[in-house]
């Protein structure tokens, strides 16, 4: 299971090259994860009032086409791993078919403090219906 | 009594214009008035943990001339006015003594939870003693 | 005439009051510009490819509540006033009918060197078709 | 080989965790780079006056703690690999000694089109004087 994000560039995300500054993917990153969660049925926000907040530890990003200003981006997202402590997310960026770029994202599980807690059993159970599967992606 | 933020433009910052986007500004401002705080003997940052928040209820901003990439930037900043609810903030902008923009925020006074209270003593005695004035500036 | 625009606010765009900084609002208003001037039928994209570019010389924001993450924010926008030279718009931005803040944004018509220059009469004609008005406004 | 950039964390750049947003440090990195280049004796924006870039086409950052609105965080930016049309930066960043985060970036040379092309002699002999080295690294 994939989660689709579709979004239009704003000009603010651009840079002096003409093109999107890479710095905006990551934030686009975040957008896909959010549609994720919440298409599972429990939005992020609804996590952080439970106390549970997933905390970056990891990020990797390959960039293969630019994009710019007013173009639709489309954020495939999906779970590659999914334990009590820890997280992984993978993602493809496309704009009409073409890939622009893919990613991976690793996230610890913390309390509001910040401190590593683990994962209540419903929302383990919640990432696992998703299909973890390190060999997952859209192929 | 004004306080001086030499910054030199990102490349974060610009946008497809070639130039720096007009909400970074606005972060400038910002910088401009953790400056102004830190030389008055009381950062923000002490403000908040004493439970002290200044809202931003109000924003102009007048921009003159576009500033790019690796400019170093001037940020001049003073206190128009300071009362116990609310604290309003003037702004200069500079290349090389060239004018780019100027501006003014103002503030509400809260607490953590984001209600209004009033200025603890020491504090508006602190704002006071940069000598507001709503005919000030850099002029 | 106005444009809607309903955002859900990106976890990136909030700060560490727990709400949504104020910065983040500029863009916003951008986000408003531009889905008004699809609806007009000319995207800023394509007058950029013309070589027609709106240079912000002017931004005037009131904040009247806060916002936070995921919220959906509506975003109002209209024309204040348009000539050859220069463009007034304004917004006003809405959660569930509460207004959270409104402004306005002044510009002035540039070429891609960033040197003034006039509008062209089909693209003065397509703002003038969404019936600025100085009392203008979601009244 | 290494260049130093200290820089105090700016409130913009937190989010409602109460710590700075994992997107922030990819921006530092790039402050990081500017002052690299700077340092070895041409700066990033002469580069793009000769039409040469560098187009981000890869990144890995990890995290290991964080840090909050007004600490002073250092950036530690050194050359891990130089070639005629790839160049690959290495990062730490540190606050007081602590170790932050690390990260490397991979970017071809592009020339103002965004299409491949080859370092300049003596931008590349810039960079190989700076000692590139993948165990390099502030050991």
């Amino acid at each position: 299971m994939e989660s689709i994000t579709d979004l239009r560039v704003r000009y603010a995300e651009t840079d002096a090259m003409g093109i999107v500054h890479h710095a905006a993917y990551i934030v686009w990153l975040e957008l896909g994860r959010s549609d994720l969660l919440r298409s599972l049925g429990s939005g992020y926000a609804e996590w952080e009032r439970r106390g549970v907040h997933m905390s970056v530890s990891g990020l990797a990003m390959t960039y293969r086409a630019p994009c710019r200003y007013d173009e639709v981006v489309r954020v495939r997202t999906w779970i590659l791993d999914a334990g009590r402590r820890k997280v992984v997310f993978g993602y493809l960026l496309e704009r009409d078919g073409q890939r622009l770029a893919e990613g991976t994202s690793t996230h610890l599980v913390t309390g509001s403090d910040g401190r590593a807690r683990t994962l209540p059993e419903d929302l383990l159970a919640l990432l696992l219906s998703a299909g973890p599967s390190r060999s997952g992606g859209p192929g």
